[in-house]
Order: structure tokens, then sequence, then C-alpha cells
């Protein structure tokens, strides 16, 4: 059995926008994704592209993706991001999700990332303590806060500055 | 009193990575804290740059500052994220704040972002009151995992391919 993790090519994108669809259904939110397969195509596969992804593959299938993406920390500077990390559920068990992290951390060494981060949901025991065995910390003390949709050009146009 | 938001220029960067010292005193990190002003300057107002500060003034002096980037959300797509916002003590109550996050949601919206996000810690209750009171919400089921440091070259450098 082989294992192995490249670089995705544009000819990926239904694959891995099909993978985006099952995660969020694992996470409890299939009706929270708003992007299209257009949109994923022309986001990361054109020039300035926003992420960058990886094909997982199990004896040359391809068996799950990453997505990427550099942040920026004030107090750290340049970071890798992991948006995304999913394994079809029947090639579990095979150490593509290791891979792919060891992958990850050579690349945040060869960019000078001085972090390496994702999330990881509260309720996700087996993700939090394989996390835990490759030695990273969880921080639960930083909350998400978001506007999102409608709510961000209410926002934006509310009452005028003026009067703020 | 006039209040006013203005993009930072290099001159700015002095100032920037005073606030961000003094920000992450505030947040109980003061020796979380490895960025330098050079690597700031570096990051920030060179081509290709990994972020972008706005200043923000208070009868024409420089009271606080924000720091922004664009991440990715496969649920989303384009989202702008608020990296830091602080505003100095004394220059409290004025509307800063306010403007400063009406001003990035017209950013937001201008960009096409899904999402206007930011993060705040479970204690800093006035924060949270106020982000709520203009419309965001909080979702505590997300917790940040990372590596730092060292432990991102361990992880990169751990046990062969082969062997996981």
């Amino acid at each position: 059995m082989s294992i192995n993790m490249r670089s995705a090519s544009v000819e990926d994108a239904p694959f891995i926008f099909s993978l985006i669809n099952k995660l969020a259904e694992f996470e409890k939110a299939a009706d929270q994704v708003k992007l299209t397969l257009d949109q994923l195509l022309q986001d990361g596969f054109s020039s300035n592209p926003l992420y960058f992804c990886h094909i997982l593959e199990s004896d040359g299938i391809k068996a799950g993706f990453t997505l990427c993406y550099f942040r920026y920390s004030t107090w750290k500077g340049k970071s890798l991001y992991l948006e995304d990390l999913f394994v079809e559920p029947e090639y579990r068990g095979r150490g593509l999700a290791k891979l792919a992290l060891k992958r990850l951390a050579n690349t945040a060494v060869n960019e000078g990332c001085g972090r390496f981060e994702w999330q990881v949901l509260d309720w996700n025991e087996p993700a939090i303590m394989f996390y835990k065995s490759i030695g990273a910390t969880l921080d639960p003390e930083w909350i998400n806060c978001r506007l999102e949709g409608k709510a961000i050009g209410d926002l934006a146009n509310s009452i005028p500055l003026s009067s703020i």
C-alpha cells in the first residue's frame, strides 16, 4: 500500500469541490457551503490564487485533499493556515492525514512561517487527540467573531460616520 | 472632536509596532511577540505585502490602528480578516473602533468578501458586547490548533513517511 501527496491541478477542482461538501456535511454544516465550483476554480486556479491545494492518494487513487493559504500574525509573522483537510472514510487509517501535516509543516519551514495553524471542532475528539499526538497545542481562549453576507453590508451602510 | 481613518504609510510602522506590543500586553501575552519592526516593515510595506494597515486618528493625532489581510473560506470564498484593532486607552469612547469596523465592512463589500472576521478573547466582555452590538456572531465551537517555532520543524523532520 502506498500513499502520496501532490500539488492539485485544475483537473482536480471537481474532486476538491465534492470533498469540500462532504467535509461540511461531516461538520454538520452542509447548508453553509455557498461556494460554487466556478468560484473555487476562479479563486484558486487563476493568477493571484487565494489558496493552494494538495491531493492525497492511496495506491494512486484520489483519497483526500488539503487546502491552505498564508496568514499573518503580529506576534509570529507569516503563518501557514490549513483551512481544510479531508480523507474519504474508506481511506482512513493509512496515514494520509499525518503525511499531509508532516509535508505542510515542511512547507511552513521552507516559507519561514512562525506558525502552522488550523482549527478543530470542539466535539471532534478523535481529531483533537490526533492533533495533540503530533505536537499541536489547542487554544480555546480565542473565539471566532464574524459578519456574513447581508450583515456586512448592514454595518457598512449603518449610521453616518459623523454621528458615531 | 473629529475622528478619521486612513491607510497607513511606511512612516507609520514604528507607531503600529508600538501598538502591537501594547495590544499583546493587554492580551496578557507580551512575551509572545517575536516580530521585529524590521520584519513588520518587510512583510507589509514592500512588494507583495502580507497585510495592510489603517491608522485611526482623533483630532489629527494618531490614536489607534487596524491590521488586516484576506483569508479564504471553502464555504464563503474570499474573506476579510481583522488581525488587530487597538485604540490607545485615552482615546476610547470616541467611536474610533466603530468607525474602523464600519469602514472595513465597506472594504469587505467592495472586495466581494462573503465574510468579515476577527477573534476575541473569551474574557474580554466589553469587546464581546461591542461586537454583538454591531451585528457580529460569535462561534466558540471552533478551537485554534497550532504548531509554533521548533514544533513545526519537529513534525517536518519526524519519522520517515514510509513508516507513517
